[in-house]
């Protein structure tokens, strides 16, 4: 059987990247710089001649938006999408909203970080009681309270984003369709992490730059062969080291 | 149980609306104006508090689009989408492509407006090995050849948007799920004569305006119970008329 291809792209710059505060679960939209990012990762994908039979994203509009923008540029709007809560974002529990540079400069860098990238490390929960609680969002109103989350860290975002890949993406990738997934960055490492059999202390330092179609090769066992970003390296690279300093009080 | 409503979209102008050609199933773009009707569509739902649980579409950009627009109006970006080849306009056969008004010129008003309205009259039909047939164009690839049109009339149209219709849509909203429909002139005429009942001769009278939202209430045995549109009734009148003249010679 031929080489089978998925394809992830993380969306490219939202309104509260730039102002630099924790999303999570926050429906922010992208920033024009944000648009700008994901239809140049569709005009890639396009100039290496990428179609796809079916497409995965998250019930976020910054993650929506960008497979709209990479789907009008390969020219498949038609394609079949699937939109599930279980791509979306780490939820940042009761730090969602505020600013990542503040957060730093009261609790130290170094507690950001942790709250970041530590492996098993939940941010202050929020408060059923709490506007921000997915409870309240007519999204979520299909699902019992008990799979919402109040906070989440990488582990526990993985433990929803794993499942779902198993059950519902890896058989239609080994079926031989060729799949994008448009998420967030830590849906999409928790995903990195498994494809990539990266240990819990490797994940923290894995930056996925925003924008770049990142793309793993399997073979008929679903192994993966090898994975590579579309895109001019240097680029790339700057993109990684944008997101690493985020955290930081500056 | 509360009512139930359904609400029916045409797709703003296309390129080729503006150009006056037979688009049917060439996946033509909605123009500036179109883009701007469908923005509009969505602002008018969202004034009068209008979201959705469920919307479908047909695999053409300009339906997709539209939908699209209106989804990020009523902030729903997110919301369950399917899209159906079934409520793709009428196929226009061999006369895909052509433009209107020279169409009208050379076969005469009256065949044009036949072919364009007649019930069950069909446009000279394509030839498999057209490039216009559907069975060259990837979207497609999972249906049987025996599916794909050569050519359609208004009542071919019919045969299998309203299978879609009874099967799949019309569940739903019975379920009390408030249900979205972008699509197009024809597919739409096929649903709207279907549910008000009206005849064969008088369809052919009935122009459904771009991109202004039709609601349909339901009791609870799926009976019409009324249907309008929302928005300034002139403006609607106006758009209606553009509709009907677009077949004349000029």
């Amino acid at each position: 059987m031929a080489v089978k291809k998925l394809v992830l792209i993380r969306h490219g710059e939202s309104v509260w990247n730039q102002e630099n505060r924790f999303c999570g679960w926050t429906d922010v939209d992208l920033s024009d710089k944000g648009n700008k990012e994901a239809a140049e990762a569709g005009k890639l994908l396009k100039q290496e001649g990428f179609q796809f039979d079916y497409a995965y994203t998250s019930v976020l509009k910054r993650a929506i938006h960008t497979l709209w923008h990479v789907l009008d540029e390969v020219d498949q709007a038609w394609l079949p999408v699937e939109k599930c809560w279980k791509l979306n974002e780490r939820h940042y529990g009761a730090l969602q909203g505020l600013n990542k540079a503040e957060t730093a400069a009261k609790y130290g860098d170094e507690q950001v970080k942790l709250w970041r990238r530590g492996f098993a490390i939940t941010p202050p929960a929020l408060e059923k009681s709490d506007e921000r609680f997915p409870g309240h969002d007519s999204r979520y109103s299909n699902l019992p309270e008990s799979e919402l989350p109040l906070t989440e860290s990488l582990a526990l975002t993985i433990k929803r984003v794993l499942p779902y890949w198993e059950s519902t993406i890896a058989p239609r990738v080994a079926k031989g369709e060729r799949v994008i997934i448009a998420a967030h960055g830590n849906s999409l490492r928790a995903l990195v992490k498994h494809l990539d059999n990266i240990s819990d202390d490797d994940i923290i330092e894995l930056n996925i730059p925003t924008g770049v179609p990142l793309v793993y090769e399997f073979d008929d066992n679903m192994k993966v062969i090898k994975h590579y970003y579309l895109g001019n390296a240097d680029e790339i690279a700057a993109k990684q080291a944008a997101v690493a300093n985020q955290g930081k009080a500056k």
